[in-house]
């Protein structure tokens, strides 16, 4: 398949799609060509797609290879695809890789594995597994430390991206982080560090300020990715006001999907309520939402598209 | 001096109190009371001071000690005043302790080291931590995995408070935590569990769903305690839209405000802009605030208090 | 293929495998066998392979699974074979149980992730290993705290020995670890807990003592496995100090093998000079031996060699 | 009091004091005599008390102080004395540090917290740690993984030593760590860094190589001291093969000593069964030994001293 590759002009609202699961475990394939169409349809300039949130561990080698090949069909080549391949090994990294690329993917993403402890080991990380899927894949650096463990400086992402010539992209979300996004424009804006593009993850909690810090755009999976498309729009168009009102209408929901673990299963049950996905079942191990929780957040639901 | 002690019947908004300090770095006195002041004014039912956000391992022993003594005269029993005694050994914590209590506090507070991994070994820490302060002296458990990385089940809560008769306190802010304040109150509910008072740190970012969980109250430091005390103000007269209403107003900075690590740097900045003390300086180690962040703040102040 | 499985009877020494790689990084399919045939001459009474220490999360799933057959097919029933299923999700671990299981593996090995914090975490993980594996195949336990961070208590072993009766075997590898087997042992023997097999890893460091607390042997790769065998038998025909000078004799190189991370280049290289495996590689990520560390090995095994 | 300074050029044994306690806990005064005298007449060439193994944290202020006071005053200047001064702020550590320096001692040792995590974090601390302490104060970089969870790659100890000039020694215990000696020692002869005193701790369990990699001697606490001694001085004496006999034949109870936790327990009660100190007590939380134990340590004992 003849797609483009993922460049460091990307931009835009990247929505990170979970694994819709059917609720006896498997993949529910209609719900992913349904929830595909949804996140095009509200706006999204790409996909990323077995990520931590899309449960990629919990899937069987070809179960993920399956799921990613349907999703880059039903896409098409309207937008470009992002598949993770973060992995135990090199061997595994390399093999999905490559058959994802094949398949007409735009790049990969990678997460650093919570052994790495030195600046120089997590450099030294980067370029065996650049090594792995070949210097011509397009890659993105994944800096979540609150999963990960692994603390990036500015400094070794740049040391990372320079060495690395196929690295066209940080998925930004470290906490705090918005001076590292200030730090990281300023070095490539005096030509210290090449540039490359910034989307921000971590639920979308800082998205205006990141946009105003000079990231390029989103790549999180909020449950109405529309907000962080207006959000991204109204910042590039200067409306600064109208940008923090609308994403602060979605706060308190934003804050109640971010919460480590139990989000996926937030954000899955909002989809659900959506109509864009079937059934909010997670694989195992995972949190099961209780009644509680639930009416909270309809609750937020209802503030949201009341106001 | 002759204090109330602490009971399992607190309630309200126990505002966590940060140490000022002058440009210099030395405990500013006069801010202190200052704070104090501003903190009753503003309708704390009580304080706590010496916890992490006070910067209490940054404080020499003896400093510790007059900052403490300081905040008990000047609230001079107006409110009960819990003060951390959380050290690296017993020695330690029983003699600022036995001093703090001397001196009217009416309870201690005390996290669990990051050593503590197994149920059993978080349970035996908190017997030895009992024996070392006296079972005479009422006292908080403090439930904050994501600073001490100790993630107690509420099993475990309930197996501290069962063999420790003086703790009277529960400072919640595990994340995710509100099914944990749930199953907490089911427990004492059906008699399972003696009931203690459940008071929500975590910088009250889900302060109203805590309350509705039964939580009693707050106990956090955000730099508008006022909205604390409204919204449980609210939430006990049954108001909740109202009560939803003001905390999401003040939402963009309570979670500008709870970023790890430059949080307090935060919150400081915003306690002297609103003239409560005299400087933001922080200790080292700790951030700085960049020109940027400072503009954000800004932002959110004047949102807020425009509203 | 019909071969006896795994029970917790099993005794002796099961000899933890590495992958052995050509210079280039492919799976050395020769030298596999001669390691097989090696082991069993040394005394092996089994054989577990994929482990940590063979490097199995840097073999893909196909490779992982050629090498189990190869060693099942070499074996060919003189021993039971122990796999080791370890897996970031339950989809790749049932995955690669169901196809050992049914070309002939005796076991599966599961080592639990390092994000299980709680008690009742660890114990719910293995209630969901088991249910994705099958209750019919027998398992082990890995207990290894200084490399999945995962501690568990005596009684946490127990709720899963007892919650999972297909659970054989616990690999004892906590450090320290000693009380732990008395504990255990005594509690099987008042009838308090089933009795399973223990065997103890950590490179052999505490074999004799470990022997002499209750356990039925090891279950570790040090490179001169027939001293791991000679320990064993001794202690069970009462010889206590030829066991323990027999032991210590090796114990400099033990000591040396038993360095995280560098450990198993050690090792790997000891095989080699034993013409046991054709070259050493690792593949990445993993050290390289300096010439000092070298020098230093041939210091130890001419020492060993000569007593 | 006139004391000469700890130098880069410290060299020998400087033995790990623990902190004797009575069996009430209160710290023993004259088992700390008798335990000094023990140590120098063993051919110790400097002391270090109040360290990790010296349960430092578990000491009040005074104590700390009086203990470290008690110490200087029976050594009275015939070796140099290094004194543990990690601290959960710097407000502690530099009292304790300008305390015991005008009581006389050499220099002092700072470990790093465990919250560090990037390479430039870690540089930064012990600037301000230098600052904390005062520029014309000899100190000790811990380097202790283990126990710290600190990486520090050999890059990061040489930012440290150039940018304090009052750095004048590593305790070296990392692990695997004799790479690390080598690279160091090959930077400081090319010229491109200072050269430091490198003592090596954990618990002696390399000591052998540890010298021939290029260290000065050792700093820890074996219970056998005069061990320690007479391997340092045979490998000064180009003995290598009467160094490693002598180290083999206490490498059992070495590595008995090294079990985190309990290692400290065991060297007690070798200590106490010496009679250098009168009991092993461990202020809590501390392991008691069980009778298994004992008599494991007991039978380690009687080999060595009958070898």
């Amino acid at each position: 398949m003849e797609e483009a590759l993922l460049t460091s002009s990307a931009a835009g609202v990247y929505v990170i799609c979970p694994t819709p699961f059917e609720s006896d475990g498997r993949v529910d394939v209609a719900s992913t060509d349904r929830m595909v169409e949804a996140y095009l349809k509200a706006g999204a300039t790409g996909l990323t797609i077995l990520g931590i949130m899309g449960e990629a561990p919990k899937l069987a080698a070809d179960e993920a290879l399956s799921f990613a090949r349907q999703v880059i069909a039903t896409v098409a080549g309207r937008v470009p695809i992002i598949v993770g391949v973060s992995a135990a090994g090199f061997a595994a990294m390399s093999g999905l890789s490559s058959k994802v690329m094949d398949a007409g993917a735009a790049g990969v993403m990678i997460a650093p594995p919570s052994t790495l402890k030195t600046d120089d080991q997590i450099v030294s990380y980067y370029a065996d597994a650049v090594e792995a899927i070949g210097a011509d894949v397009p890659w993105v650096i994944q800096d979540y430390p609150l999963t990960t463990n692994v603390v990036m400086t500015p400094k070794v992402i740049m040391r990372i991206i320079e060495q690395s010539p196929s690295c066209v992209m940080l998925k930004h979300e470290d906490w705090p982080g918005l001076d590292k996004i200030t730090t990281l424009r300023r070095a490539s804006d005096a030509g210290q560090a090449r540039r490359v593009s910034i989307l921000c993850g971590n639920g979308g909690m800082f998205l205006p300020f990141e946009m105003e810090r000079g990231a390029d755009g989103a790549m999180t999976g909020y449950a109405y990715p529309e907000m962080l498309v207006g959000v991204v729009n109204l910042i590039n168009q200067g409306k600064r006001k109208e940008a923090h009102d609308l994403f602060d209408r979605h706060l308190p929901l934003v804050r109640y999907e971010t919460q480590p673990g139990v989000g996926l299963a937030v954000r899955k049950y909002v989809l659900k309520r959506r109509g864009i996905i079937a059934s909010d079942t997670l694989r195992k191990p995972g949190p099961k939402l209780s009644p509680e929780t639930i009416a909270e957040i309809e609750w937020l639901m209802e503030r949201i598209e009341r106001s």
